[in-house]
């Protein structure tokens, strides 16, 4: 590989992990808002919305160039298309931020139902996926995002027990309806970001090992 | 291009083609399934959604190897790109069909609460944008996509009221609260279809005139 490319591979690695801690950063501010009642936190999130939403154009612009002017194989191959689809994963993860933080600012507007104790779990095992699924690709590391594959049920079980328990208390007081229902569509939110940390997962295996995960299909189709 | 090269570009686009359609014909089955209070019909689901699974990984397959033994660039190499994005939409378009389809089998298990009429209207512009898309992608119709962008807004707003009006019934009939969720984690997903048909589109405007439209952003990054 020519020190060129090399570098420009290097400086593409650099943008997506920058891009993946300004969308961390957004989940974990949209998190203590909610948990510490503190509206406030939430102002940065626009800011970085947008730097988001610039890398998300920077990057794929990037790995065309990179794709057309190099045409890699095999491996860098893998490696280009890998941080196209990352990308992808990673914009939408700050679009659930936005709308976790639209969602929270609605529920602060009220006083809170109790302090909340499942979403508060949910949420650390999704936030640790996600910052996980950074980790894996940072160094290509196929077994840590093996494991990452393996929590997003306990995030699927969380996300379903949260709602049951919104549905008993809006069923036995409904003056709770508009807050639950906001406290349901955020719990989805996050189960959403589960499953992008999820793909983002799959994608390192791919890009490491040459195998594609997903739907565990060995035969092509007929 | 030599006719090998353009013979598989062909097949690609009729492998994505046939796999847009099995995920319009599940996004059709689960309203269907709804509005005419059918559960039968949702039979049909689970097997189109292995044959949607199974398209994804051999479609991005065949892109990777296409682009790695005829090294294509500029507009051909955008075509093979753009399938990459499309394919995973689609996907995602099936996914949520899936969980419409389980929230709508919850749903039938109860009295109708009322005919359906903003779900319905909403569902209408949602499934036309997502034929509309595929449509644009089969011609890369690139003014066809841009009138996709337009209504997005619509389903937006129609989504809002959708829940609006159920935390009200929920609010004055709790008995209804387990039902009102389900619809409006359907209008949810509906809304999420909106933007797979939002992002295809998109896609469409890059491939066909090589302009990302997307967050409107000029500059690079600083």
């Amino acid at each position: 590989m020519d020190r060129h490319f090399f570098d420009e591979l290097n400086s593409l690695k650099e943008q997506l992990l920058n891009m993946g801690s300004l969308a961390e950063e957004m989940v974990t501010i949209a998190v203590r808002a909610l948990v510490e009642h503190d509206v406030k936190l939430l102002d940065k999130i626009c800011d970085n919305e947008d730097r988001v939403n610039r890398y998300q154009v920077d990057i794929d612009e990037n790995c065309l160039k990179l794709i057309a002017l190099h045409q890699p194989t095999a491996s860098d191959l893998r490696f280009l298309l890998g941080i196209i689809k990352i990308n992808a994963e990673l914009e939408r993860v700050g679009d659930h931020a936005v709308n976790i933080c639209n969602g929270v600012s609605l529920v602060l507007e009220q006083a809170q139902l109790k302090p909340y104790v499942d979403i508060p779990k949910m949420v650390e095992i999704v936030s640790s996926m996600f910052e996980d699924s950074l980790h894996a690709f940072v160094n290509l590391d196929a077994d840590k995002a093996r494991l990452i594959l393996l929590r997003d049920d306990q995030v699927d079980q969380l996300r379903y027990k949260i709602i049951q328990e919104l549905i008993d208390l809006m069923t036995r007081d409904p003056s709770k309806v508009g807050i639950a229902v906001q406290l349901i569509l955020i719990a989805n939110h996050f189960e959403k970001i589960a499953d992008h940390a999820t793909n983002i997962a799959e994608v390192v295996i791919f890009v490491a090992q040459g195998k594609d995960v997903r739907h565990h299909f060995c035969d092509p189709i007929s």
